[in-house]
C-alpha cells in the first residue's frame, strides 16, 4: 500500500441554511470557519492529506461554488475541483468522482468524506481511516460509524453484527429513530451514527453502482467515453441533468450484501446548527463565547459570532441574557435561543418568501 | 393673564446611561427620539409652546450639550439656551433660569419641566399646566403630581391633604418607598408621583431661594449684577463653580410651608429604561416592536431599535426569543432582557473602567 493509491473525495456541494446569516447560497456552511479555525472544507482536506497527499484530493462541489471553494484551497489544481452542473445528491457526486479516479487507477482506494463536520481528535480519526483503507483494499466497501454518546434522534444509524475488533460487519442501515429506539440503540452497543464516510476501491464502487444504480452507471460510462476524447466538459450538463438524484446510502450502500464498518469516537460533530457550533467554541468561565471586548453582565452560555467583513470597531454587550446565539454579518443580525437553532432555516424561508433574495 | 407672562424652563442637562448604546455622553437621553417621534427635548418644548410661546422657552443644559441641543431646536435663539458650565443639580439650574427671566419680568409665571419624559395625553397635560399656572399666579408655588397607576418604588411621592378639586395642598414630599408603603400610597389616593414639574412666579421662587438656599441666592445676585453690566458670561464659570449642588426638591420645595399640587393622569412615562421605551413603542400582534422587515420566528414582546446612522440594508431576525431588547448603533450592539434594562448602566461603567471612552 502506497499513499499514491489512496484518494479522497471531499463532498462540498451542500447548501445548508441553518447557519444563516453567516451561510448564504454563495457561501454555504463548508466555506465557513465554524469549527473556530479555517473554512470547514479546508480543515476536511487538511485532515486527509497525510493519508493520500494533496494531489490525490478531489473536491466535489456545485458549479456556483467552485470559485469560492477554490479560493479557500489555493493549493489544489483546477482539475481537482469537480463542479457538478446541478445538484444530484451523493450517489452521482461520488459516482462521477470515482469514475474520474478510476480512469487513472481502478485499484485506487477512495475515501468519500463530508466537508462540513468537525473532528476534534485528528489522530483517532486518521487511525480509523487507515483501518478502513486496509479493509477496503481487501475488496470490501467500508464505512466509519461514530460511537454514539447520547440517544440522538437526528441521525441515521448503522447496526453492526456483535463483535470486537476494529472492523465489524454491517447488519443494516437504520433511519432516524424516535427517542425510545435511540435509547435502545445506545444501550445495545451495536449501533453507530452514520456520518456519511465511505471508503472503498474505485472498481468495487463502480461495480456496486453498475448493479444497483444502472442508470447512474450508464451516465458515468458516457462521461468516460467523452473523457477519452477530451470532450467530458461538453456533455457534462446534459448527462448530469439525466442522472438520478439519489443518496449513496439509499442508492447503493443499503443494497450491498457485505459491508464493513469501522467504529470510532474521535470528537466528531456534525455541526448541525449554531447550537453545535457553540459547543465547539472556546468559552469563558460563564460559558460565554464571544469576541474580545464583549461585555457580559449577568449572562451565561451565550455565543456571539461577528462575521462582518469590515474592521469597524464595535462592542457587543449582553445584559441579563443566557443561552443566546448572536450572529452579525454586514447585512443581517440574528438573535436565536440556542435550543431553537435548528429553526434558523425558517428565517431563510421567510426571506425567500418575501423576495429578499440578496439576504439568503 | 397673557401668554407673554408665562415662561418655560426645560431642564435638559441630564446624562443618563440607561439608554446606552443609543445614549452617550454627548448625546444623552433627552436628545434621542425615545418616545417614537422626535428628540424628547423637542417634544417637551412642543408641548408647552401653546402655553407660553416659542420666544418664552428656555432650555437649561450643560455647556457640552448646547450645540447638539440647539441642533434639534433650530427655532430657538442662542440666548434661549442656558449653558451651565458645570452640572450643579436642579436648584442652581432653575435658580439661574428664573433669575434670567425675572430680569425681564419678575411677575412672570415659570414652568420648570423635565426634558426627558413622555406624555401621551397632551391636552390633559396642558390642562394641568393651565390650572397650575393660575394657582402659581396667586402666589403659591405649585407642582404637578402624577396619579399613580401601580405601587412604584422607583419614584418619590408627594402626599397631599385629602380633598377634591383640581388643586390640593401639599402635605409633604416622600422619598422612594419600599413596596409595602408604595401599596399603601396607592390605596390611600392622597399620594402622587413627583415628576419634577414646578410652576411658580419668578419672584416667589427667588424669594424661596433667598430663604432656603442663601448661598445660591448670593450667586444669582452676582450674576444679576454682572448681567446689568453685560458681563454675565465672564463670571459664569466662577460663580457656578461655587454654587451648591442640590436639587430643587431638597433645597427648596421640601421647606416651603404652603405648596400646591395639581394631580394629573395624562399618560406620563419617565422613560427610565429600555423597558419603558418598549412599552411606548408600536407593537405587532405578538408584542414585538421592530423595524420593518424584521423576521420573528416564535418570539414575543421583543423591542428592536436600530439607531445606526448609515442607510445600509440590514435585516434583523429573532428566533425563539422573547422579552429581549436589541439596540444597534454604528459602534455597539446591546442585547438585554427587558427586566434587566435598569442594569444597562453597568455596561457603561464596565466600558469606562477599561478605558473605552469613545463608547460611553
Amino acid at each position: 500500500m502506497t499513499e499514491r493509491s489512496v484518494y479522497a473525495v471531499i463532498m462540498a456541494g451542500g447548501s445548508g441554511t441553518r447557519f444563516w446569516p453567516a451561510s448564504r447560497r454563495a457561501r454555504p456552511k463548508q466555506l465557513l470557519p465554524l469549527g473556530g479555525g479555517e473554512a470547514l472544507v479546508r480543515e476536511a482536506v487538511a485532515r486527509v492529506t497525510p493519508l493520500c497527499g494533496t494531489a490525490n484530493v478531489y473536491i466535489a462541489t456545485g458549479r456556483h461554488l467552485v470559485e469560492a471553494t477554490g479560493a479557500v484551497l489555493p493549493e489544489l489544481q483546477p482539475e481537482q475541483l469537480l463542479a457538478e452542473p446541478v445538484p444530484r445528491n451523493t450517489a452521482p457526486c461520488i459516482g462521477w468522482a470515482v469514475a474520474t479516479i478510476a480512469r487513472r487507477d481502478p485499484d485506487a482506494v477512495v475515501m468519500a468524506l463530508p466537508s462540513d463536520t468537525h473532528i476534534r481528535d485528528l489522530e483517532g480519526y486518521q487511525g480509523c481511516l487507515r483501518t478502513a483503507i486496509a479493509e477496503a483494499r481487501s475488496g470490501v466497501i467500508t464505512t466509519i460509524g461514530i460511537e454514539p454518546t447520547h440517544p440522538e434522534t437526528g441521525f441515521g444509524y448503522i447496526e453492526a453484527d456483535p463483535g470486537a475488533g476494529p472492523v465489524l460487519t454491517v447488519k443494516r442501515f437504520v433511519e432516524k429513530p424516535d427517542l425510545e429506539r435511540a435509547k435502545q440503540f445506545l444501550a445495545s452497543g451495536n449501533f453507530f451514527w452514520n456520518a456519511g464516510m465511505f471508503i472503498f476501491r474505485a472498481r468495487d464502487m463502480l461495480a456496486a453502482i453498475e448493479t444497483h444504480l444502472p442508470e447512474l452507471a450508464a451516465g458515468l460510462s458516457e462521461l468516460d467515453d467523452a473523457a477519452a476524447r477530451g470532450q467530458e466538459a461538453h456533455i457534462l450538463d446534459d448527462v448530469f441533468a439525466r442522472l438520478p438524484a439519489v443518496s449513496i446510502d439509499h442508492g447503493v450502500m443499503e443494497h450491498i450484501a457485505k459491508l464493513s464498518v469501522v467504529p470510532g469516537r474521535f470528537g466528531w460533530s456534525d455541526l448541525g446548527s449554531w447550537l453545535a457550533a457553540g459547543e465547539l467554541a472556546t468559552k469563558d468561565g460563564e460559558g460565554n463565547a464571544a469576541p474580545d471586548g464583549t461585555v457580559v453582565i449577568d449572562g451565561r452560555d451565550n455565543l456571539v459570532v461577528d462575521m462582518r467583513s469590515g474592521q469597524a470597531k464595535r462592542v457587543v454587550a449582553l445584559v441579563g441574557v443566557s443561552n443566546l446565539v448572536v450572529v452579525e454579518t454586514d447585512d443581517a443580525l440574528l438573535v436565536v435561543e440556542r435550543e431553537a437553532s435548528q429553526r434558523v432555516g425558517q428565517v431563510v424561508q421567510a426571506l425567500k418568501d418575501r423576495g429578499d433574495d440578496d439576504l439568503v
